[in-house]
């Protein structure tokens, strides 16, 4: 939280703080009619698909404001909501955000936060459209909704992967996780002593991967470009294990993914190491990491390995073939679910 | 809550919890494409206007579990939703609910909170598509966004009022206010002493009003019948000064309001005289009501008097002559806005 200069919300109200959020608001696209301002916004798609998500994100459990400053915050709420959106193989358009704010937060907080959900926006495009901004009780909480636009016929679903196909992932997965491992021992030693620093240095890729992710609109255009269409598709929010599940679950169909070809990156293997965390299971169960798993067929093997960037890690099978992770000496090992749990 | 079987959510988790959410959905609008399920919903839209609004509802701030049953909430969490599509002269079709649970909410909860959504969405032809759910640190959280659709032309803005056109407004003000008072009354007395049953006999239309309110579908309907269309609007959420004030600033214009003429419901009255609470300053600041505010050309006067159940409350000045309320003495008083404070 910004600690120079700390206005009482109570100072603008509600009205003075929509007005102040709203601002320097700039449309980006054709499709957004009425934004901020009214009842409710206006679009306008023409024969294009509306495609809708939302995500909501609460203080204590989805984020911790001791080591997650607000304006990464705002980032990371947004992106990740348009990272649902490339995962339909469609591109966000318009955002809308709600806030509770309790009275520990000032305007300067919220001004952080809409700085990192306009940041978001600025750099993905999207319009930020509205929203609704409430007191709370106790802490922060954020809920977004994203809309985007698809093509008919391009859209992409969870339940299109049939046996035999690729199973195919961007980017690589672990590092999300470990870098809220590592931001949670760094806490932890910080809150048993003032005199030390929270030692961060030498982890800027795995804290920035948990801090300031990124939505894979790069893929969905490259894809684009190379006239590629995914079976299937969806993104990495709960862990590659239970993303694959997912897939499988609504395909009718059951999977191999090979536990030695889910990339892992280097800075990510090290700190597992350094904090006895299995690298592995960081990967599979970890989440966050917001990079995108689709399928597609066999013929087109060559071509994804060419495109760069996206690497094979199994492949659909039968339904009663079930879905297993290969292990290096070729132990199947059935795949579990993770989501949250009370 | 709930109080004859009470299963803990975490013996569901998240997925369980999905699947008891969204088993017995039907879908009832063409432009639902693909609703639960997948990373987003999926919209279809021909030549019409998209119209989006979201909400967020937090325990403590805008329901009180002590006296509001949780069917009764998730009712009026989707209601409150679509009346802010109404308000656009347009019509709702989708809505996305996500909720934050904390471990003291059972399965039953949830199921009980869900039953009243859907009802909302029978009654009022709307889709139940997507949202998402969450564990939470401190009690229950429900964010919910509407998706409606709109004709070209026919939507209504807060910005479109001008000089001399009437001020019209549904049903009656103060009610919804009323029953929260009464409700907290019997709250505070029934914390004092375990023996004291709350006396709510006799007030079930204000109880009515602040538990289980109603969308004004049925004046969307009536205006378009008769080829009516405001040339502003606004639904009654924060009370009416604070609404006449939105129409007079996004429009440019000021208002004179006659005291007399705001509509307050007998029971209301009798209740608000009971309680020593100004009867009028809760029409004026008391919100929840959900009625529709909006303005017409001065030559539908008798037209609109004719639909019944609208009543004519003020008109719209020059922006130079301010926003006043007129007392029945002729007295002006300058209309004040109200939103949340911390």
């Amino acid at each position: 939280m910004n600690k120079t200069k700390r206005t009482p919300i109570s100072e603008l109200g509600e009205f003075g703080l929509i007005d102040r959020i709203a601002k320097d608001i700039k449309i980006r696209n054709a499709s957004t009619e009425h934004g901020i301002g009214d009842d409710a916004t206006v679009l306008s798609y023409g024969k294009k698909k509306t495609i809708v998500s939302t995500d909501l994100l609460l203080e204590g459990i989805h984020f911790d404001l001791v080591y997650t400053p607000l304006r990464h915050l705002g980032y990371k709420t947004a992106v990740v909501n348009f990272s649902d959106i490339y995962a339909m193989n469609a591109e966000p358009k318009q955002l809308l955000v709600s806030i509770g704010v309790s009275g520990r937060f000032a305007v300067e907080d919220i001004d952080e936060l809409y700085a990192g959900i306009k940041t978001a926006c600025e750099v993905y495009g999207v319009d930020l459209v509205g929203g609704d901004t409430s007191a709370s009780m106790t802490g922060l909480t954020v809920s977004a909704t994203v809309i985007g636009e698809g093509e008919e016929g391009k859209l992409t679903y969870r339940s299109g992967a049939k046996p035999k196909e690729l199973i195919c992932l961007t980017g690589n997965l672990g590092a999300a996780y470990l870098g809220l491992q590592l931001l949670e021992r760094e806490k932890r030693v910080f809150a048993g002593n003032d005199n030390v620093q929270p030692q961060l240095d030498g982890y800027s890729y795995v804290l920035g991967r948990q801090l300031k992710p990124e939505a894979r609109k790069d893929t969905i255009q490259l894809l684009k470009e190379n006239n590629i269409v995914p079976t299937s598709m969806i993104d990495i929010s709960d862990g590659l294990s239970s993303e694959v599940l997912h897939i499988c679950r609504q395909s009718n169909v059951g999977a191999r993914i090979y536990l030695n070809k889910i990339p892992i990156a280097s800075e990510t293997f090290k700190l597992a190491e350094e904090m006895n965390i299995d690298a592995a299971t960081a990967a599979l169960n970890g989440g966050e990491d917001y990079e995108l798993l689709f399928t597609l067929p066999l013929s087109l093997c060559e071509k994804v390995k060419d495109l760069g960037g996206i690497d094979i890690i199994g492949h659909i099978e039968e339904e009663s073939k079930d879905i297993y992770l290969i292990a290096p000496d070729g132990e199947e090992i059935p795949l579990k679910a993770q989501g949250w749990r009370l």
